[in-house]
């Protein structure tokens, strides 16, 4: 049987026909309603049941032999209520997603006696059950994902079940503190994992070093401070510049101090890396892995977790809220 | 039916009788054979056997009618094979720990077809299980445990199995960097929770703030360096001295940092706080509590870890090690 993941975004509802093996047999994209108000929940709903209807009826398929329809959506998700805490993009507080979803997918298939068991989950959750399941860690018993993006999202399965902590609050493993007393980070504390390692903090500290090395290629790669992005300083690096390499040092340091931390309390079979950074790929992980062959606590027993890049890219979150129904 | 726990320490290795409930009906303790030699693994194993004999007898009780035997040890242990992978206390390099003991009990017991399945778990994880069975997580469906002493162990239980990693070497909570570029580790980082929080740390910290503060009280409850332990930064404080209150807040500043990162990963329902420092009872819980709701990432959702202290003491070991057979 096949099953359709959604994967909910401030921009954009994905949805897609799933195979048991996790390989997308078709899709569809539609923009995410975002005219902020009292309806926009049911306007939401309503355009996650058309990306269903979409799909099913772009891959000749009968809603009814799916055997689950997932959801990947960001903000705080309590699965068993299927209902989003918070979600400060759209607005959203306290909002029943699951049971608003049903009543549209049922108002757009009132001949079904019967809809498809619907899941709710948090989206990086999602991305990490994707990637277990079908890309980084589909060798692996366990897996710890994080994602290097605006801040640094984290996600596991171990023994088969998506781990969430008894409130499905855990796995926030940007609000590591790394550094005690160190950079502020969003979340009130100081010194978090993400406050160094996430693209923000890079680009942060990319700017910063340019404006005290008026000297440095960044300015050749980038001409202004705001065309600063991810890629800057690597770009620059690669033109020899000391500076770019001084910020790539430096993050990878930070970077590699949290992945060895997160192991020495996890130990998953697989880590996996992705966001926008993990596309530097060997540039960023030989360095990384060096670090952490000198720092994990478990470096000289055999069994050692292996570190490698998200594979599945922005799939991971469709192919992961497909799977919910057998790992949530 | 019954189960058996064994305790195998450095000093002693103690073996109760353990009831279902996890309460302790009989309980024995002989010295552990510590002369070095290629003979050694035999000796130990043999006291062990000998302690099951004799909480066996003392306990009128029947060893066929056991349902089984845990054994917790200290050291890397893969309980897959048994087999204690290091033990630098005892020299013990890859022993072969269960099928020994197993050896030395039907040498006791030759009459007995069969004897009860023998199971073998790190020491740190059976008193993390027996706090989550019969002690502080037993309300709960998840437990975080450490203990702050020598350096700060950790175990974890959740979905109702102990949680190890894939390897066996996870949860080596006093590993995670704190500080980054900080206080050297004896595990070769740099910055470790353990270099900050364990009782080890805090002696460090209270005898090099008596050597800047010659005035200080601390020298009123500790004479000499060599006699400053665990508690006499918290004696001193209670004498109003202010040195020692700042090692208190110090101390405190580093463990609440450390408690508030597992929480955000884990958020485990309960998260429990025990060894030597623990006994400071409410000295430390109340400014650690005071921290940890204001830097909690979950701190405004209606589900929280709840932070309390150990129940079980040094029984917490024996009791998880006879409830293995459920949890490992």
């Amino acid at each position: 049987m096949y099953s359709i993941g959604i994967d909910l975004g401030g921009t954009n509802i994905a949805a897609a026909l799933v195979s048991p093996e996790g390989d997308i047999l078709e899709r569809t994209s539609i923009p995410t309603p975002n005219q902020l108000g009292p309806q926009l929940p049911q306007q939401v709903t309503a355009a996650m049941a058309q990306a269903v209807f979409q799909v099913v009826e772009g891959g000749n398929f009968d809603l009814a032999q799916a055997s689950s329809i997932g959801i990947g959506s960001p903000g705080t998700i309590d699965p068993t209520t299927q209902t989003i805490g918070r979600w400060s993009n759209l607005d959203f507080v306290n909002v029943p997603l699951g049971q608003l979803f049903i009543q549209a997918l049922q108002a757009l298939y009132p001949q079904l006696s019967s809809l498809p068991q619907v899941y709710l989950e948090n989206d990086a959750n999602a991305a990490a059950l994707g990637e277990f399941f079908a890309g980084a860690g589909k060798e692996g018993d366990s897996l710890v994902a994080i994602t290097l993006g605006t801040g640094i999202g984290g996600g596991a399965i171990f023994r088969g079940k998506l781990f969430t902590g008894f409130n499905y609050a855990g796995m926030e493993v940007g609000h590591l503190v790394i550094h005690q007393g160190g950079n502020r980070c969003s979340c009130g504390r100081e010194g978090c994992f993400e406050a160094y390692a996430s693209a923000t903090a890079l680009i942060r500290h990319t700017k910063a070093s340019m404006e005290a090395h008026k000297d440095s290629k960044l300015w050749q790669v980038s001409p202004t401070l705001e065309q600063v992005n991810g890629r800057t300083v690597f770009d620059a690096a690669l033109l020899g510049d000391q500076t770019a390499q001084a910020v790539i040092d430096h993050y990878i340091t930070y970077l590699a101090s949290g992945v060895t931390s997160l192991i020495n309390v996890f130990q998953p079979e697989i880590l996996c890396i992705g966001g926008g950074i993990a596309a530097q790929k060997e540039v960023l992980m030989a360095p990384l892995q060096a670090i952490v062959d000198r720092e994990d606590y478990a470096r000289s027993i055999p069994h050692r977790t292996k570190i490698i890049l998200a594979q599945l890219g922005n799939d991971a979150g469709i192919i992961g809220a497909a799977m919910l129904a057998e790992y949530q």
